[in-house]
């Protein structure tokens, strides 16, 4: 057990081991799980102990830095990394990157370090497309939690309330795992932002009313023509978003956009326990959905507000895979 | 207690009693209420042991026959029974027509008779739209339970697979109060017919994947335009079906229809206790929303299925109020 700060992270390196804020137990109970070995770092990633496509990637780039420094097959570690998850193209491409790094715990902590400040840069970007007095909504959770820096979708907000943007957010609450209502929900209360939480299915209305402003979420992985996949229900917001003339917008790392994935068709969509969702797992849970570009008004990334066309606009700031 | 047959009753009048199955119990519990009083009964359905339009309408009818039965003034009991909730119509055009009648007693009984054979005739009709193989996909609960007879939209699936035109069914959860993977599920699982229950907001990507053939909901109350107040949550399901060319069907009895109600906007939307959606209570909890007409592709009614232009189709059909 540990004490989690005003603005949590969700990971920690102490010690020569990796300590995971385990985001199962949030927001009763603030645990902190030790991995000593890549292993325990892939247990964290497929049980969501650790979640969010930024922070599962740099679970695995530290996870990398574990197996460097065990008597461990390293090749082998990432391999078992990089299919903890399938959606979130983070993970692969932080794998990759520390494989190939002489040195995977610098990388790891640069690659920290470098989150924080793309998320930085992201959210002030993003905050500068809301206007005094927004309501804005969100799904699941895209803060500190999701990233281990400030945030994507999250930070935006934080950055938008910081600067008088922001009037309060409408939470969906994100069934099956209310990653809405349990974590985002924790975080916005503690950096003093007035919500509400809402069930997922209530947004419609919502918007139908006017009493939505802006949509803001995060992203597990975009395709090079601007296709989103994210947490199983952002299509229909976007599809409502449409119908209602609310801005929709993507926030996320560059990291997040994969260049060998031409379209949403081609995103694995994770297919989860049915038991998160009802107990007898008479049921089909489906972890992502894809949202075409064309339903999306921007992408905040680092470099830069993305902007339709996405293909051009993604050609320009998508980073080459590192490994073919 | 007391035994739930196959087709489970929410409603029993048994010795100058209401019997009413507490529905926020099941599936696990299957308890029965006696209600001696239309106070008790009024308790029932303002904190949902008894749910759904017609069975809501029903018990209200029996309430008042309670009042008359007993020394309470029955016009005071009927305000207290049409004021229990507020979105349903046909609870006040129950209340009025069971003062309306000489003996209460006899136009509940004969109500729970003319609910059942309403539903038979709107579930065969509404049967007829579907195709060998579909796949249908409802939110939250319109079957036996909903209605006091053999169920609306749920009916219709009812029907459907006993024609052989029924694959399966995707069953909303319908949160915050599960009526979906508590009721509809049960109701399936007792009529045999293949289900799978899934997150709300997973029926976008369902239909964006073409694993959606039709939608079938109910209503608590139709517009003389023929906007739909449904369970929040409808609204969303009907815009992402007009997106896939998805037929949105609406299945309800023409008590159901509210011709003193001209549009969608006039319909009081029930905000609920926002506890039933996270502990804390830092949440907003419409029960319902609005389906506009031209998202509907038809309704399914006793007095025959009503298609686009529904002012017209609805004028011939509804009765005219009660009382002014």
């Amino acid at each position: 057990m540990a004490t989690v700060t005003a603005h949590a992270e969700p990971l920690r390196w102490e010690n020569g081991s990796l300590l995971v804020l385990d985001q199962r137990r949030l927001p009763t109970e603030e645990t902190w799980i030790r991995c000593e070995a890549p292993e325990q770092v892939v247990d964290c990633i497929r049980t969501l102990a650790v979640r969010g496509a930024p922070a599962i990637g740099l679970a695995a780039a530290y996870g990398v830095a574990l197996a460097a420094a065990g008597d461990v097959d390293v090749e082998a570690a990432g391999e078992l990394l990089r299919s903890a998850r399938p959606t979130a193209v983070n993970l692969s491409w932080a794998v990759d990157r520390a494989l190939a790094a002489p040195e995977p715990l610098a990388f790891a902590r640069d690659l920290h370090e470098a989150q924080r400040e793309a998320d930085r840069r992201l959210s002030e970007l993003g905050a500068e497309h809301f206007a005094k007095g927004d309501r804005a909504l969100t799904h699941c959770n895209t803060g500190a939690l999701a990233t281990g820096g400030y945030g994507t979708a999250g930070g935006v907000l934080r950055a938008a309330w910081g600067k008088d943007r922001l009037s309060q957010v409408w939470v969906d609450e994100t069934r099956p795992l209310l990653q809405g209502a349990r974590l985002t929900a924790w975080e916005l209360q503690k950096a003093g932002i007035p919500f509400k939480v809402v069930a997922d299915a209530a947004a419609g209305g919502l918007m139908a009313q006017g009493l939505v402003d802006r949509i803001v979420v995060g992203a597990d992985r975009i395709a090079s023509n601007g296709d989103v996949a994210n947490k199983v229900g952002t299509y229909p917001l976007a599809v409502l978003a449409a119908r209602h003339r609310v801005p929709f917008y993507v926030a996320a790392p560059v990291s997040t956009i994969d260049p060998a994935t031409p379209s949403g068709d081609q995103i694995p969509i994770e297919e989860r326990d049915p038991r998160e969702v009802t107990d007898d797992g008479k049921a089909f849970n489906p972890a992502f959905d894809v949202t075409p570009a064309e339903l999306i008004t921007a992408i905040f990334t680092e470099a830069g507000v993305l902007e339709p066309p996405y293909a051009e606009a993604i050609s320009r700031v998508a980073q080459p895979a590192a490994r073919s």
